[in-house]
């Protein structure tokens, strides 16, 4: 298969990524599966490093991701080992050995035990991973690390993306001013691998892994764990934060300590920035959509009536046709099996009212939703008229380019 | 948008469909949507006919859907008035004004209560149903009712279904023969419409209605309930069964008479046929594929890991590619949310077995199940390795022609 083009929605480039102290990267030719590019990352962390995590709820996970799982509430990292075109998922015996094997090697480089080396992986499923590759090409890693490797880091990490994605951003604690810097990849696909989502971020605040592991959670709900390409969760998903605390600033004393209301702002901010970013490469998108429920009987009542419309084959294929089809809309919001009052609800695409009260409004004009329609940002509010929670998830529509990339033969 | 070819899928013709005692039809052109075709069916049952119903769980049902729910209850039925191009969703006050109406007319021409008159709609959603053309046409509709009209009446009911879809057999109640009729529509689609799902069934046994009921809502599980196009749940989904009770038979004491025990299997026969037949006709649908999961919790367990593979557009991209890509189904087993022992998981495709015990087999051998996926019919069998529940739905692949129909803009 013929290398994808750039998605249509992709940003006009790579942010600049200052180093973040304490964190060097190292991107290496170890040849796992791709030939010609660089597949494998490491990191390295200073000692005092905290770390968090967030991963895939996939029941049948990859066995990195049960290393993470393992390692994790100790919430120390030394180092991150990733690589790209394997993902080492329903291996098995075999994947558990590459997981010791690989941190193992890591561990002996960076001086510190296997339980300090963070694991993560993506690419083809249920074929054993060549750990040799990636412990053969570790020390060439180590000798080429450096804090100004960010956008090496950023591509490495690439499957079928179609562009690499990063973000940074500023935050204030108490007056002192830390840097957040954050990767991901996701989700193209041409061999059989399931649109697998990582994501690294790095800063260099003194933030406890409990408190960091709180400021996580919370800000994935309504980031990462707010968007959907195609309703398919992946086996690999992995989304760490690290804290190198190389900054000096006052201690902070919890996840509700006032001195991270910028931190937690700008922290939940970039998060926003990656997963979006990980949208606008969704398989096959043209369109960005934001669908945005109101008047639910929860917050998480939304989310999943949000989830349904965002998710619906045929609300996505309308999006795609730039149909402003708001009858797919309230199928999807009445399948949804979610509260929501028939003959109270109200549909707006594009700020313009299209329904109320359960039927299209009197005189109806699709003139300017249909205008909306062909812009490539599509924007969905629905209010379900029950009570007060609200939720906004994104996800980009379903195109011939997603049946082109996913029917594809095996290579 | 040219008419859809027929799907390679379809059954070679529709089958004989001997009169059902009892029981007449008349298909008539109104002109609710379409042109010179006829879009309505009027149907004339017997007095003491009994009727059961299932109908969609869609929190936004149509108007008619409403309707039914209301009647159904009492188990009575005399008339059956269809029409297609306009199902009547959405539609507020005027909806249930165009119900009240087409009611009353029908039990006017019939000689019954408006209660007694089923309705059901098809087709766009949100547009006010020109209920006026329906009451108009169904003087000439009753003035052409007949035993003989089973097949115009399974045409009548079609939106963009590329054929027809009936079924017949005959069971036997204490030695005596009587016959079951059905037929269905779904699930094209042109406009914006909803892939709706309608069917009708009558058989000339004398039923109790709540007998009725007990033997519709138990099949409908493993044939209507057990089908899945594109998940997106219908809001006009309506099954409706009627006995006319003109066969004399030994009367019937329960749903659990050993008497029964023939025509409870011959109604399930005819439902998953008829079911199968809508699967068959699925927009685009190339493959037809068969999910059955096994060693689940419990059987409303395996049901939702069955659906779950069938849902997946990852799976069924890949069905389209002809690709035998179980690492897809791994990964759909997992985002089910049911109980699942990785690591006993076992996965055959078309009878060969791919993986046990959570990893692909020792020397796999891809050729006779690459050889499988190039056919018409796909068979997928998982077995979770938790309990003994099992389920089977059926499926069919996504292809581009689904987006063809789909992204289509409205006419």
């Amino acid at each position: 298969m013929a290398p994808l083009p750039v998605s249509p929605l992709a940003p006009e480039g790579l942010p600049a990524l200052p180093p973040v102290a304490g964190c060097r990267f190292s991107a290496v030719e170890a040849g796992v599966r791709y030939k010609g590019r660089r597949d494998v990352l490491l990191a390295e962390f200073v000692p005092g490093t905290t770390v968090a995590g967030v991963l895939t709820r996939n029941q049948m996970p990859g066995a990195p991701v049960d290393w993470c799982r393992a390692q994790l509430p100790a919430g120390r990292a030394r180092g991150l080992v990733v690589n790209a075109g394997n993902a080492n998922v329903f291996t098995g015996a075999h994947g558990r050995t590459a997981c010791n094997e690989t941190a193992a090697a890591a561990a002996r480089l960076l001086g510190c035990p296997p339980s300090e080396i963070m694991l993560a992986s993506t690419g083809v499923i249920g074929e054993p991973l060549p750990y040799e590759r990636i412990v053969a090409a570790l020390p060439g890693a180590q000798a080429s690390l450096s804090d100004n490797s960010w956008a090496d880091a950023a591509r490495a990490i690439m499957t079928t993306d179609t562009f690499p994605k990063a973000a940074s951003r500023t935050a204030n604690i108490r007056g002192v001013p830390v840097r957040i810097n954050g990767i991901a990849k996701g989700s193209g696909m041409i061999a059989p691998d399931m649109a697998t989502m990582l994501s690294f971020v790095v800063t260099d605040a003194q933030v406890p892994a409990d408190v960091l592991q709180t400021l996580l959670s919370r800000s994935t709900a309504r980031t990462f764990n707010a968007i959907t390409v195609d309703s398919d969760t992946s086996t690999s998903d992995t989304l760490l934060l690290f804290a190198t605390g190389q900054v000096p600033h006052a201690a902070i004393t919890g996840a509700g300590d006032p001195a991270l209301r910028d931190f937690r702002a700008k922290l939940q901010d970039l998060l926003k920035d990656l997963a979006l970013q990980v949208v606008r490469d969704g398989e096959g998108a043209q369109k960005l959509v934001e669908v945005t429920v109101t008047g639910a009987a929860s917050e998480r009542a939304a989310r999943r009536i949000a989830l349904a419309i965002a998710d619906s084959p045929l609300v996505k294929t309308a999006i795609a046709g730039e149909d402003a089809n708001w009858g797919r809309i309230v199928m999807a919001v009445g399948k949804s099996g979610q509260k929501a009052d028939r003959d109270r609800l109200a549909v707006d695409i594009g700020g313009v009212v299209v329904a109320r009260d359960g039927a299209r409004v009197e005189g109806y004009d699709e003139a300017p939703v249909a205008a909306h329609m062909k812009g490539s940002e599509i924007a969905i509010t629905v209010d379900v008229g029950v009570g007060r929670g609200r939720s906004t998830v994104w996800t980009c529509d379903l195109t011939h380019g997603y049946i082109d990339i996913n029917a594809d033969y095996r290579s």
